[in-house]
């Protein structure tokens, strides 16, 4: 009997059915106890221990195995809980987290997102239209030429003005001058076309300032922040999206997170990393390349993202897919027909391809979206 | 030419040398100006884009490809220092991160280790035999519980008593309880003993949570805190590493982090992550899976996080391979080939092993590894 207080964590495990139970069986101790099974005491086996609620093979190839673990394992902190999903596990080749369910209970503990695909659309007044993203590249340009960049975005319509993830705190743009400019650039350009466009810069940033840069950024009056979970840790995105003095919209980057679903058979789906676990931590937004781009994701994998940024978990919102890496205007309709009208497009460096006015670039872009509001 | 003052990442990258060198080219603007090369200007490209310093085949497969970054693209931040080396790339698959090479202004403003190697075996006076660490387990017990194979292990002279990795802040045995009681235990024991064991709580915790308990141990009288980079992110660890009023030696745990080594041909090499990164967060104590346990890292690789725990690197001090992962009595000759006398044995489960006299066990261990002195 499995405690319905329990969560699970649904894992695709190499090699045939009994190879499989025989794994699952070491996986159930060795994220959680990590002790040899013969010398676990009974009361410990029945409190602590997961215990596998489901083996099935995989269409995918492998085995489907589906483990449980107390709550009480994992201790309500996103850090225990991703250890339990995969600490130890992480290092042992041949078993991949699928996807994870956390009991109602469990999910009461996690604010989730604070505006989700709702609460961004809202801010926007963009109510059923697909989004427009850009970032501000490339690292190098002064602060003052990002503002340039962001004013003519701005101008021509495009909702989320991010800055481009390598954009930390350099000598060539520092946070703080940035933010300023920027923030200036984009209410300038407001002011002028009646939008409402929202300029996200970068605070991934050591332990110490990720924090105060959020702050810096809000009372300069950036309308969200940007993170990378993969450089500054998951627990430290979910910290700012449930600080209430904060409160701004906060869009991810998967930096660092590639290695993840490197290997076919390691690491997590692109559906409980992307979409899942980036909803646990209450991000609003997340990036991720998008197939048919520079990077390798394929479609399924894309859809799959789309799938765990809105399935039913707990009164967590649904969150906007943000397909991103090498996206171009020819492919708005066939990336509406994979996600939907409830995406952000990432426009990159197809923004300036057309020529240097970045503001008529951005309006072409900004027209075609909204043949589909 | 490439400015003296750049810092270079090498790569494994999979394909013939010529795609290698296409790769590569595309390699060096992803990880920093993220645009388009020929919409790159050329001042830009100048300060702010890699550039190729060697290519040739690599033994291992593939060709090894060595890339100099400018610093002020990394910033003097941690996390940013990630982004640049493989933030993007990491999506792509057929690289992975061989090693890295700092230029001493860089590492200047990195301090490292602040116990290492020899700060280690000061504290513990223990000058040159193998170290030995325990971790405090199964999960499931309570702190009085925990405490009290905590004063067992001090008893028998293990250096080191960790708490588990998976020991957070559950209900079954909180934090503050835990430590002050295993503290206490550790402190009582080497009363008797004359030893100096350690007792090192784990603090990777939420965001806003690591600090304070690290903080809260300090103040119960802990030797040292263990930390999960790859679950609170790298750069928490060196926040603690930096903290003056901390100043504990520290220690790291792999939850997590297993997918980067899972793939061959993506992710970091065991020398750069465990021994390098770790290294420049400021860790004195890495653990890792020894080959022949439960894990299934290979002697090669494990030998080569050895060597990356103290080749030249600045100031930043040697620290200790912490081999663990299914260790045992019997394999203590057998390792001792490999990494030499500067390491620490962490032996989980083996210690309960020959019976419940956890003292006597632990004795046992330490009569044979100071027959090493």
């Amino acid at each position: 009997m499995i405690p319905t207080t329990w969560f699970t964590v649904t894992y695709r495990l190499q090699g045939t059915a009994e190879e499989a139970r025989a794994r699952a069986d070491e996986l159930r101790y060795e994220q959680t106890v990590e002790f040899p099974m013969d010398l676990t005491p009974e009361a410990i086996r029945e409190t602590s221990v997961g215990r596998v609620v489901d083996t099935a093979p995989d269409p995918a190839g492998g085995q489907r195995v589906t483990i449980a673990y107390a709550p009480e394992t994992a201790g309500n902190e996103l850090t225990q809980f991703l250890n339990v999903v995969f600490g130890n596990t992480s290092i042992k080749p041949g078993v991949r987290v699928e996807r994870f369910d956390l009991t109602p209970a469990m999910l009461a503990h996690y604010r989730g997102p604070r505006y989700g695909r709702a609460g961004l659309r809202a801010v926007l007044a963009a109510p059923t239209r697909p989004l427009l993203c850009t970032a501000l590249k490339p690292m190098g340009l002064s602060a003052r030429e990002l503002a340039q960049h962001a004013y003519q975005f701005a101008l021509g319509g495009i909702d989320i003005i991010k800055d481009d993830h390598g954009l930390a705190d350099q000598s060539f743009s520092p946070f703080s001058e940035r933010v300023r400019a920027c923030v200036a650039a984009v209410q300038e350009a407001n002011a002028r076309t009646g939008y409402r466009s929202l300029y996200m810069p970068n605070v991934t940033a050591s332990h110490g300032q990720v924090v105060e840069r959020a702050h810096l950024a809000k009372a300069y009056g950036a309308g969200g922040v940007l993170i990378s979970p993969g450089l500054s840790g998951f627990d430290t995105a979910r910290h700012l999206a449930d600080d209430d003095q904060l409160a701004l919209p906060i869009m991810s980057h998967p930096a660092l997170l590639g290695s993840f679903t490197a290997a076919p058979d390691n690491g997590f789906s692109h559906f409980a990393l992307y979409g899942q676990l980036n909803r646990l931590a209450g991000i609003d937004a997340v990036v991720f390349p998008s197939w048919g781009g520079r990077f390798s994701f394929t479609r399924a994998e894309c859809e799959s993202i789309a799938r765990g940024s809105i399935e039913p978990m707990g009164a967590l919102a649904p969150i906007f897919p943000t397909p991103g890496g090498g996206m171009k205007r020819e492919r708005v309709e066939e990336m509406l027909g994979a996600y939907g009208k409830d995406v952000i497009f990432l426009i990159g460096g197809d923004l300036h391809r057309p020529g240097p006015d970045l503001a008529d670039n951005s309006r072409r872009f900004r027209d075609l979206v909204e043949t589909y509001a």
